[in-house]
C-alpha cells in the first residue's frame, strides 16, 4: 500500500490536513484518494503538487473537461494504471460521456501509431511547419 | 529526406494520387505534408492510415479542435518532433489560440510529473476507482 | 509467476548456481530475487546481465548509493513496477533515507514535466550548450 | 526557434524580468537559456516552473550534484535532446567529472535494459519487496 | 474488469458478433480475448482495429512469426503487461520456441540500453547513414 | 559532435583499437560509426557494450536479419533517431528489403496503437494468458 504507507486524515499533521481540506472543498467531495495520502509523507511535495494542479486544472482558455481528458490521454499514452483509473473518474465527473471516452481512446491510439510511422520513416519537418 | 524518399504528386501512382486528393479536399488545403509523402512508398499503409485518421479525427462526441489538441498532447508527451510541429499547425488551424496552447502544455507537463510520483510512491488504485 | 517460471536454487544447474552464489556473496544476502530466477532459464543472459550489473554498479567515480538511486529514478520514470520495488529496496540497503527518497521522487517528477515543456514549446539547443 | 518565439530580457515584462533576474542570481550566471525564454510567453507557467525547480533542486537530503545527475539520467532515459544538453552543462557546473558522466550513462543504459527483461519475462514482485 | 466492462458474445450486437466470428475464424480458435471484448463497446473502433490488425499481421514480405515477435518486442519495450501476455501467447502459437523467446528478450533489452547510450553521449548521425 | 567528442582510430589507445578492429572484422567493414567513437572515451563501456552486442546479435535461434529488424523496431518505438538511422542500415545489410521495411513499420505502429487501447480501456489479463 504505497512505499511509505498512506497518511490518513486522522493521523495527519495540521499542515497536511489543510491541504486535504482544500482538495475536498475544491473537488466538492468528502474523501481523499490514495495519491495524496501517499505523497503526504512529504508535505513539501504534497503542497507544491496540489498548488500546481489547482492552478493548472482551473478553468481558463480550456474548460475543465478538456483538461481532464488531456490528462487522461497522457496517462493512457504513458500507461500509468493508477493515473488512468483516477483520471477516468475525474473526467467522468467533469462530464465525459462514454462516447467521448471512446473517441478519446481512438485519438490516443492513433497518435501513438503515427508518431512511430513518422520516426520509422525518418520524416523531416516541412518548411511550412517550421516556427 | 525520409528513409525511402518522398513521393511527390507528379510522380505518384493513380492510387496514391487519389489519397492525396482526398487529403487535400478534406483539409481544404493545396499541399501534402512530408508524412504522407514518406509513407506513400507503401500505398497500403498510406491508404489505411489516411482512412483511420479521417474516421478518428472527424467531428463526433468530441469536436475537431479537442481531438487535434489531444493528438498534440500525446505527441508532446512522446517527444516526437515532427508530430509536434505538424499537429501544432493542425490544432491552430482548428482554432487553438496561444492561450489554449499554453494551458495544454501545462497539463501535459503536470500529467507527466504526477504519473511518475504515482509510480515512484507505488500508489495502489483506490477501491472507488475500480471499474 | 514469470513467462518461463522461476529457477529455484535446488533445481538449478551448476552454471546457474555459480551465478546465484556470486550474487548472494556480492550482495551479502542469502536469497535470490525473482528477476534472476526468471532469466535463469537463459543462462547466457543470466551470466551476461549479472556480470554487467556487477561491473556497472561497483563503487567508482560514483558511490553505490548514488548508482542505486539513479537506477531507481530511471525505473520510476519508465514506470516498471517490479524494478521500482526491487531498487527501492536496493537503494534503502545502500543507505537511502526517507528524506532522500522523497527528494529523489521530486526530481524525477520535475524532470519528466520539464522534458515535455521543452518538446512542446519546440525549444532549440542554445549555442552555449553545444558540444 | 520555439513555437511562440523567445522572450529576450530587453523585451520582457517586469514580471518576466523578475524571474529572469532570480534565475541568474540563483545560478550565478549572466544569461538565460532558451527554455526559460520559450516558456516566458506564459508568465504563469514560467513563474510556477521556476519556483518548483528552485525548491526541488535546492540542497537538502541530496546534494545539488546528485540532483543534477538524476535530472540528466531521466532526460537521457526519455531521450529529450535539449534537456540532455542543458543538464549535462548543469551537472558539470555542479561538479560532474568525465568519469562520473561515464558511470552515470552506464547505469542509465543498464536500468533501461533490465527494465525490459523484467517486463518481458513477466517477473512478479517478491513478497520481500512488497511494502 | 475493463473501464466499460466486457461485451460477451451472447450479449453482443450482430455487428460485434460478425467481428468476433471473423477473429475466431482467422485465428482458428473458439474464444475471444478480453481486449476485443473491452473495445467492443465502441463497434467502430473494434471493426477498424480488427481490420487493421488483420491486414498488417497477414503473411507478406515478413512471415507471421516474425510479425508476432516484433509485436511482442514493442510491447515489452513499452512495458504493456496485457500486451506482453497476449502476444507471448500469439507468438508461441505462431511457432516461437523458448530459445527464440530468450534471444528476442536479449535483443529488446540491448536495444533499450544502447538507445540511451546514444542519446546520453549525444551521438550525431554519420553521413553514411543519412538517407 | 558528441558530449565528449569522437575517438578516431588514429588517436585511439591500443585497447580501444582492439575493439575497433574486432567490430570491423565482425561486420566486414572498414569504418567505425559514431556510436562506438563516442563511447570509446569510456573503454570499459565500449568493451562491455561491444561484447554484449556481439553475443546477442550472433546467429542463434533467431537469424541476424530478424534480430536487426527487432532492434530497429524497438529503436523506432523509442524514437531514437540515431539508432533508427544506424539500424536501418544494419537491417538492410542483413537483407531487409523495402517490402520488409514497410511491413515492419506497420507492425510497430499497430503495436503502439493497441498497447494504448489496452491500457486506456484497462483490460485485464485473460486467465488463459496467465503463465
Amino acid at each position: 500500500m504505497a512505499t511509505l504507507g498512506l497518511v490518513e486524515y486522522k493521523n495527519a499533521s495540521p499542515e497536511v490536513r489543510a491541504v486535504y481540506d482544500e482538495i475536498m472543498a475544491t473537488r466538492k467531495t468528502d474523501w481523499i484518494n490514495n495519491f495524496w495520502k501517499a505523497i503526504a509523507h512529504d508535505p513539501v511535495t504534497l503542497k507544491r503538487t496540489w498548488n500546481d494542479i489547482k492552478q493548472i486544472m482551473a478553468p481558463g482558455a480550456l474548460d475543465p473537461l478538456t483538461k481532464e481528458m488531456v490528462y487522461l490521454a497522457v496517462s493512457v499514452s504513458n500507461q500509468c494504471n493508477y493515473c488512468i483509473a483516477s483520471h477516468t473518474a475525474g473526467a467522468r465527473k467533469a462530464g465525459m460521456s462514454d462516447a467521448m471516452f471512446k473517441e478519446l481512446m481512438a485519438v490516443v491510439g492513433m497518435a501513438n501509431e503515427s508518431n512511430r510511422l513518422v520516426s520509422g520513416y525518418q520524416v523531416e519537418i516541412d518548411d511550412k511547419f517550421k516556427t
